[in-house]
């Protein structure tokens, strides 16, 4: 099998992460927090180390970390806690996944709240600065969601640059980082929430994501529950991490983390991904039937390149692929309902997706090059 | 290390399910229903296959079963989701689980709903029907939740005796089976929605838990994401399982699950369970400075005794096991604000909670009244 769906989850994971899964599921698998024996207490440091080494990576304070299940759980915790009120207007990148889309979407059937697509030149991909420098003055930001890389397309976004111009409005900044923490680590200034996910680019299990709150800002609470503590008070904890992990926390899942984490000190999948990316756009382009959807500047894509095929659907290429070459890609929208309008894949129904990961190699995209010339 | 905290969470968990686990991750890691390639294929028909097996463990259709990341988030989802209405009446045990009466607590703050406790005989434990037919007649139910087992007392409710008047007022009726599920399977009758636990009762890891939706009722959405399907829609599916499963599937602890199943097929835990119970009671009952937490019919308890000693708080009897006897056993609240005052161990600063599991011995209870004897 030749892996090509990295952005849906990266496979394989490093074996020292399968082994510290096994093993977490064997000694680590306590309610963190809510006993006095050594087993709980050391499933619960277990925990606040993780924290920590994810601190660590942005080089931020461990409190600011809080664990969910997934990254669209982190997205739904920080989006319905925002609680916007009636005339506020929420800005989005058009490379955002239905995992922001659709919570500020059902926000919209409560709230009176404005959603608009911040503008991108559809050339180089760049932010039309002056264009949405007037927007933001006609329609003040009370949020701002960008993914620093894009699911579909594996542009990295210029977020810096609009986070330093929504942050002067006050504007909650929100970076979803699903495809890149841990690969590709973001820069905290200007940045109110960050969200990972650890079975993407963190090369971990299922099961545990989160977000860093960079500003200790009070959400709304979405999800309560038991805590371990204070448990006649019926409201959950007025601050801290504590507030959005209601519930038993996944500790297996969070050793996973730590594992990866591990691993993933002094590697350097980015230069690796990046290789891989720049050989794939390069190859694919000799291909006169392959169209890419790329940037001006290709350097700005890391990991992941969207293409289709003349002649084949999206989804005819995928079957192809899989069951002729046993090459795994993704086809379709890929859960992101506003970049195919914007990268102009509506109509072809969505792209194939070719996601690369630590462990692909220019083997894998040779075999793909081939594949796709007997098309 | 004697593990006597199994109301937390199970421990250990079969051998099967360990390697289960560990082959999952390797095998079954894959982003369900979201590729068109064999191992993403295989993980959905496993996904299924697990659903199946739930909805055969208490003879209902597998498309009444969603997956969700914990108990929790399955209540907060049901809770939320179920959209009360300003002066709705939301009737719940004495036993609840703050991860039923927190989210109750934060609907009560937006809307004026009514949270009243059910009338339990303080003797007996029985509910007191009479009352209970009273206090409907006044305030009509609106939603009904009752513990299947109570997580503190181990006391198995009579929810079906509940739920038979409850319904006559077209109540929703919501059974919490975290503690139960796998072990004493419920009569889905007269119940709306049924919760599980994957790490509790049915022996697996974190990361799956769920819902029964028995009668196919249309919840609100409280989270939503990408399903890998109709991407372009800004709103999750209208109705079926995926309605309530956004974002990536924790497939592995899915099949953690069904493992599990395969695992509890034919054992007879409760057995084994209530005759440790039976025994437990038994024998501190001859201890002169133990005070037990149960009702007139100490057969209507499983799994789980709650207790205090004479002269020292819970969490000192806690501390006192663990450092001195390597005993593993809760103190405190343990999450459920009513139960205290219902028992009387308000003042006590709660109780020291001793639950059992299917790897307990009747050695380990020697063990733990030999410890608690010293005292």
């Amino acid at each position: 099998m030749i892996y090509l769906d990295n952005a849906a989850t990266t496979y394989p994971k490093p074996e020292e992460v399968y082994r510290a899964l096994d093993k977490a599921n064997r000694e680590f698998a306590f309610n963190a927090g809510r006993g006095s024996y050594l087993a709980a207490k050391n499933t619960f440091n277990m925990i606040q180390q993780t924290r920590q080494s994810l601190a660590d990576l942005i080089h931020v304070s461990p409190d600011t970390v809080s664990f969910e299940s997934s990254a669209t759980e982190a997205l739904n915790v920080i989006i319905h806690g925002l609680d916007f009120k009636d005339g506020d207007t929420v800005y989005i990148s058009p490379f955002e996944h239905n995992a922001v889309v659709r919570p500020l979407y059902y926000v919209k059937e409560e709230r009176k709240i404005n959603i608009e697509i911040l503008p991108f030149n559809k050339v180089t991909w760049d932010i039309d600065t002056e264009k949405m420098c007037d927007m933001f003055a006609i329609h003040k930001p009370a949020a701002v969601f960008v993914s620093h890389i894009s699911n579909v397309t594996g542009y990295i976004l210029p977020y810096q640059e609009i986070f330093g111009i929504s942050s002067m409005y006050s504007a909650v900044n929100v970076l979803d980082c699903s495809q890149s923490l841990g690969v590709l680590n973001p820069n905290p200034e200007n940045v109110d929430f960050i969200i990972f996910a650890g079975h993407k680019s963190l090369y971990s299990s299922f099961g545990a994501a989160g977000f860093y709150n960079l500003k200790n800002r009070i959400l709304k609470v979405i999800k309560s529950g038991g805590t371990g503590s204070d448990s006649l008070n019926h409201s959950m904890p007025e601050k801290g991490s504590q507030r959005y992990e209601a519930g038993s926390i996944n500790s297996v899942a969070i050793a996973g983390i730590k594992s990866a984490l591990e691993w993933l000190y002094n590697k350097d999948i980015k230069q690796h991904e990046a290789a891989l990316t720049a050989y794939v756009i390069t190859e694919l382009r000799k291909h006169d039937k392959v169209h890419l959807y790329l940037p001006e500047d290709t350097s700005r894509v890391i990991g992941i390149v969207s293409m289709n095929v003349e002649g084949y659907s999206p989804a005819d290429v995928g079957t192809i692929l899989a069951e002729d070459y046993d090459i795994c890609v993704r086809t379709g929208y890929h859960c992101s309902p506003f970049v195919h309008k914007f990268i102009g894949s509506l109509d072809s129904m969505g792209t194939v997706r070719i996601s690369m990961g630590a462990f692909n190699t220019k083997e894998d995209i040779d075999k793909l090059v081939a594949a796709l010339s007997t098309l």
